[in-house]
């Protein structure tokens, strides 16, 4: 049975054809010669778990390049803290462009900063400190060249809801400030937990429908919110759906101001102006990089020489000049708020870890560079922590300075360095003169960046490609816009769980027939024309084959016979044979390998041989230990479909 | 480009050394013919839909026999309804077996009855009603031949807990009947619902360890909680973990009375024996069948006339005469309890529908027929609606039970009629009788059922064969027995779902290199000789390729590539082209497709050809609709490896 293996009836050659292999069986009576299976001893449990683990936490193989040192301690340092690396080598041509850079986003991140901590209900002053410390930190141990650390909209208004359903920042801003620190140093411990047990893994499961819903319904959400400044209403709803945000603007309609509301218009539509000469010139990005400082200067300008806060303009309002003062000591573990701190904390920290390694990653793929997710979650992490320290809360890599620092030519995280010193001397010499600024102007530059996260290209996208994608966004763009914030996100991710789920439960299997003119075999119904022998079934079985799965796999398998004895309808050329192709499958369990021995007694009883092809290693390990080998025989598994049609038709002849 | 296929290029056959085929290029410099890819328009998003509707909840076809009748609705009827199928061609013949197994199954049914109802803490009598009405509604609507209908410990003990949470059964035990009543209605609404909905597949999500752990742990603890019925205890512990209930046992042993342990340890040792008799001579099943109707019968006799109750020994006390009265109007839908009942309803639902449908189906392929799980669905449903209108509690397929009757051979459900008969001859005529069984016999017949509950050898049978599902049961195990039952239960099928998460988040992923002496393509790990072509690199990817695993499939590809410049070390045979085998993926999604744009860029990027090989129809429509394959170019994909090694090879001609 186990001759070496004759060349000649390895593979039916077209040049053989069915019929002429068919004939040469019948001439001999000799098994024919086929390919070996391979039926070594299982590897062992510390094996497979090793190499199980390894595939689950470390698919980037980290620590291969300090394999083959000698180097001592330098290499494990450059890697930890990729500082080492880039700065020895760092020169002055390279300075030039990451001080263009720095300048640029630090003019972004001024209005930026100011803007989002009114998001979050903070005052200004906080959205500036936090683009001083925490850029300074993720220049030290951040990996990514292009990424430009600063607030994000979606997160600050999500900590807004979050901690504002336990305090209010009306009735006890101190606390309600403290609470958000406490939040944010969560966030710092969860990320860089994240990043040692290299758990990269849970951020893979915020898909992309799930972001681009998150951002988009929330930025439609932050638009709205934004009338109230346009408007320059006094009252408004402290909930966040459109129907409440809405009704607010509306309801309080004697509170409107024209004023406002022209300055309003006027910035929102010079905003979007630089934002369409950037598309249609993109040389011209700084133009709309550094349209909202634009903004503030001149709203500043006219607030102060105009009166403007006697006409109905609000204004920020005092800033005072200063560092960072440290806030460790203000971080509050009182149990009755720790709930709340910690849920804020955790969920804000995912989002933001998405958001931020999926746009690291982004930009470094258009420059063919690589970075590491779990070191970026350390870097995130540990930039979080050291800024709940120091008066800061909740940063990450927004997308939209990130584009600006990439396309104003950024060379390494030096451009963060200069962000931050420009970020320094703002705080300690220019902050009082932005305490003119108009609420107004705020407004319409958290306005035109949020019009901007709204992608209306990649939803038709969705639609177009994958109906199930535009279903998982739509329920995280309506569920924020229509419930709220979390409960969208988490409807969101259900439902791609839900997928991922359905996918493991109902697995495809198709019916292989040979491909016409030519000898591979493929599913029927993607190649119309291939044909399949007489009496044999052969299917192939999707992955994995499951608990999930077992009884719909056994179902099914009934179905194909029984579809296959409806098509022929004669007596004669009902199925004789059912040749499993297991190719794909790579993973099976114990109730997986139950089915297979269900299935081949069924067929048993039904007088059908069953045949296994091409069983992976890992289910052929199992198939080994609980004895499935030895119940259906060797003889009976084969390496390719091509040995297991030519067995069968073999026997079919032996019997008669 | 895509002329017919030539038979001499079409698959590289054995006797073609590489080197031979390498050097046929050599001398011509035409592109090899190859086998066509299919690219044919998607089909309609109508079409896919349909299909995958089919395959999630229509496996099985159930319409199918219709298609092709006009015999209007005999056939429909007979198949929602299957009495109508069997009981007219039902003989007197087939009447001996099921009569036989019937009374075998209500000797059996009594005591359980009893038992079982004192595990729920209800009255022994609703233990005696449930085995009378639901098994004769089974007998019209059910599909199993061979299910006994009956209670279950595990639920009857998952009930107490669940609704003595909010009313104890000792201080108002009136609200707690109809509290279980309720229960049991909703239990019967939810399977019906399942059953109509096909929503069979969230059965398909209790895998087989999790019931092995489940019952397992379930077995463990109520075998410790009838300590209290052995030793006639008074006052017992209203927890059920195996802490509090050894606790309990020890903590009162002045009450223990030797008469009561002498008492039931004989009774248990009689009963463990009449099943090791059934174990070595199957054919004396009906031995350890009517054992504990032995029991019950020999403890009234002792009690009566030994005055047991006087002796230390306690007895169940009054039983009225008389068949089940309605309870219909008992049914509380009291919003204070709604929570509970809904709880206990939902989960003892589910767990009595998963043991009920497995059991039945593993009966029937023993005899080579087929159980449809939604069908049996809707009797389980329909029989606990109606059983909770009449005074009964929840039922469904026990294991034992179903076990016996298949053993005594019966035909039909016709078995659970006659069942049913004997009942409501015992409880119009004998009821009173039983009022005198001890209740240390009771406790010896469910210890005894317990103990044949904890399946040792398929616990080592998942250890030796899958860690994970090992782990899976264990939790299971575990859970129940030191936490508690739900939460035993929700650990076991989230340690399940990781498993399926993680599996779609990390798809095995395989070097495919050319068996020696052969020339098909497999796993290089699983077939150590394997060779690939210098130059290019084979990868086969495991389905699907998701959201979760894009980022992974990306490190991955790199880590090959990675690898592969390790091994060789020598600048000549770095990697040229990356084939990617998709054969095994049945799925993808928008992100998946992205991914593979991605990898496509990165690998450009280092002048690596990027080929795609045997996309299947669902990846390929995607591939269309998203431009990838535009992208790409049709000329980069490939029906067979071969094709694409040989492709590779030509092109690298080319270049020199």
């Amino acid at each position: 049975m186990w001759q070496p293996a004759n060349p000649l009836y390895l593979h039916p050659n077209p040049l053989f054809s069915f019929t002429a292999l068919y004939l040469s069986h019948t001439m001999s009576t000799e098994t024919p010669t086929r390919n070996r299976v391979n039926f070594a001893t299982p590897r062992s449990f510390g094996a497979t778990m090793k190499s199980h683990l390894k595939e689950t936490f470390f698919p980037d193989d980290p620590f291969r390049q300090f394999r083959n040192e000698k180097s001592g301690l330098k290499k494990p340092l450059q890697y930890f803290i990729p500082i080492f690396e880039w700065l020895p080598n760092y020169s002055l041509r390279l300075f030039k462009f990451d001080l263009l850079s720095g300048i640029t986003i630090a003019s972004l991140a001024i209005p930026q900063g100011i803007s989002y901590a009114k998001l979050a209900n903070l005052p200004p002053i906080i959205g500036l400190y936090s683009s001083f410390v925490p850029p300074l930190i993720y220049a030290v141990f951040g990996n990514s060249k292009h990424l430009a650390v600063g607030t994000v909209a979606a997160c600050s208004l999500l900590i807004a809801n979050t901690i504002g359903e336990e305090v209010s920042h009306k009735d006890d801003p101190t606390l309600y400030l403290h609470l958000v620190f406490t939040a944010t140093f969560f966030t710092g411990i969860f990320q860089t937990l994240l990043g040692l047990l290299r758990l990269g893994i849970l951020v893979d499961f915020l898909s992309h429908p799930t972001i681009t819903g998150f951002m988009g319904g929330t930025a439609t959400l932050i638009c709205l919110q934004q009338l109230k400044g346009i408007f320059g209403l006094k009252h408004f709803t402290t909930k966040t759906d459109v129907v409440s945000v809405l009704h607010a603007v509306f309801q309080n309609r004697d509170e409107w101001r024209w004023q406002s509301a022209v300055v309003g218009i006027i910035f929102l539509i010079f905003l979007q102006f630089t934002r369409f000469v950037r598309k249609k010139r993109p040389n011209l990005f700084w133009v709309s990089a550094i349209a909202p400082m634009v903004v503030v200067i001149v709203g500043c300008l006219f607030a102060y020489f105009a009166h403007a806060d006697k006409h109905g303009i609000q204004i920020v309002g005092h800033l005072s000049r200063g560092l960072n003062p440290l806030s460790i000591k203000h971080l509050n573990f009182d149990s009755q708020y720790i709930p709340v701190t910690l849920k804020a904390g955790l969920i804000t920290g995912l989002i933001a870890l998405a958001e931020g390694v999926a746009i690291g990653r982004s930009f470094a793929i258009m420059k063919n560079e690589q970075v590491d997710g779990n070191k970026e979650m350390i870097a995130f992490g540990l930039m979080n922590i050291v800024g709940s320290f120091t008066s800061c809360y909740l940063t990450t890599g927004p997308f939209s300075k990130t584009a600006v620092n990439f396309n104003a030519g950024c060379r390494t995280a030096m451009s963060n360095v200069v962000m931050a010193i420009c970020m320094m001397l703002t705080l300690l010499l220019l902050a009082p003169l932005f305490s003119y600024t108009p609420l107004v102007a705020l407004s319409a530059i958290i306005m035109s960046a949020m019009l901007g996260l709204i992608d209306y290209q990649e939803i038709y996208h969705l639609f177009k490609v994958d109906k199930f994608d535009f279903l998982i966004c739509m329920a995280g763009f309506l569920g924020v816009a229509f419930i709220s914030m979390d409960h969208g996100l988490m409807m969101s991710i259900g439902l791609a769980l839900v997928r991922t789920l359905l996918y493991a439960a109902r697995p495809a299997t198709c019916k292989l027939g040979k491909v016409q003119d030519s000898c591979v075999y493929r599913d029927t119904e993607q190649y119309p024309g291939s044909t399949s022998v007489n009496g044999v079934l052969a299917l192939q079985l999707g992955s994995p084959v499951y608990f999930a799965n077992s009884n719909y796999i056994r179902e099914r398998i009934l179905r194909w016979i029984q579809e296959e004895e409806d098509i022929s309808n004669a007596k004669e050329s009902v199925v004789e044979h059912v040749l499993l192709d297991l190719s794909g499958v790579t993973s099976t369990d114990t109730t997986g390998i139950e089915t297979l021995i269900e299935i081949s007694k069924m067929l048993q009883a039904k007088s059908i041989k069953l045949s296994i092809v091409n069983p992976r290693l890992c289910v052929m390990e199992k198939m080994i230990r609980s004895h499935f080998v030895d119940k259906i025989g060797k003889e009976s598994i084969f390496l390719c479909i091509e040995d297991a049609i030519e067995a069968s038709l073999f026997s079919e002849k032996r019997q008669v």
